[in-house]
């Protein structure tokens, strides 16, 4: 259709976990893909282990199952090699990345969003390094900001705690039951393999 | 490579639940891609039932987790309609199968093992058929074998059950934990998703 009204840009919300590791392999991908079919990215970064707990899981089920954990890990290391994306297994895990978290929930309307969040996944499942460290996430917010040291300040106090609790009971309110996950719309989907189908049903409900 | 002495066709073994929704997808899937580039497909038939119970469910985890169950419907839904597979939500899930898989099994190593498959798969999940009645059985069978009643018949005997029972246990004793499960040699790939990825590993494994 030619001469149509202007339609708001589409956008595609990617709720991720940071110790989630098929979640690495979203937010290391999304933004270039999404820039490259006019899609706006909305980062909702969330806590998996809450939500666990509702299915009466204490922990990831990457280690309830060990099948499946054993697995999980050989097929994360093929599809770093399909994406080249860097890669290097954490030595602990799950991961603790709870400061981290807190951080890119109050950054995320930040045009700088997504820097962040690629810089922190990088560093733990690529270089090993401590997130949970208000070293590592000053670091990681490095040049991007002014105000690192207030961000980190701020994610300490208790409102940051609770806003990323509201998060996280949205999430589990919204059906979420693993990450990544991606909303258009209401229009669910679950998992790093269907992030270009999600990116294709954005771009269709743009018109 | 030009003059290399032959290679034995590459192969591709397609681990599959009848009663499992994504292993409808890679059943209707695998043998038109699998021609396309060379590589063969061998079927083994097993049951998940007896594996999930290994990790302490009395049901599929669609109905255990009952979030992951609504999304599964809407998922797989969304993708019949991207691989152009006909789709109808079975009324009663998981659904009986017993019959239609030991039938399989006998015949795994049929050149219609392929088109049998899908004829079953396609009763369950478009056509609401009970494919653990003898009737369904036989005239999936239809025209492939002469042998329809003695097949059916085999499939009775505690031989053919003993055979599905080793069947899951070397499944079990694989690392398998789910359906469809593709093995490439010794390389597992799980899910539908992996399907493409799998027979790229096997292409490239046969040189």
């Amino acid at each position: 259709m030619s001469a149509s009204a202007p339609q708001p840009p589409a956008a595609i919300e990617l709720w991720f976990d940071f110790s989630s590791v098929y979640s690495y392999l979203s937010v290391m991908r999304i933004e270039t893909i999404a820039q490259s079919c006019g899609v706006r990215v909305q980062w909702k970064p969330f806590l998996l282990g809450p939500i666990f707990k509702t299915f009466g899981w204490t922990t990831s089920p990457f280690l309830l199952q060990p099948q499946k954990g054993a697995y999980m890990w050989r097929d994360v290391e093929r599809q770093c090699g399909k994406y080249g994306l860097p890669w290097r297994r954490p030595r602990d895990f799950p991961v603790r990345t709870l400061l981290a978290t807190r951080v890119a929930l109050l950054a995320a309307d930040e045009p700088w969003a997504g820097r962040f969040c690629r810089r922190i996944m990088r560093m733990i499942f690529a270089e090993e390094r401590n997130v949970d460290a208000p070293e590592a996430v000053g670091e990681a917010l490095g040049e991007l900001t002014a105000d690192a040291a207030a961000l980190l300040a701020a994610a300490r106090l208790e409102e940051a705690k609770g806003r990323l609790r509201e998060q996280t009971e949205a999430a589990r309110a919204s059906g979420v039951f693993g990450a990544p996950t991606f909303f258009v719309g209401r229009e669910m989907f679950w998992g790093n393999d269907r992030l270009e189908d999600a990116l294709a049903f954005a771009t269709r409900a743009a018109g």
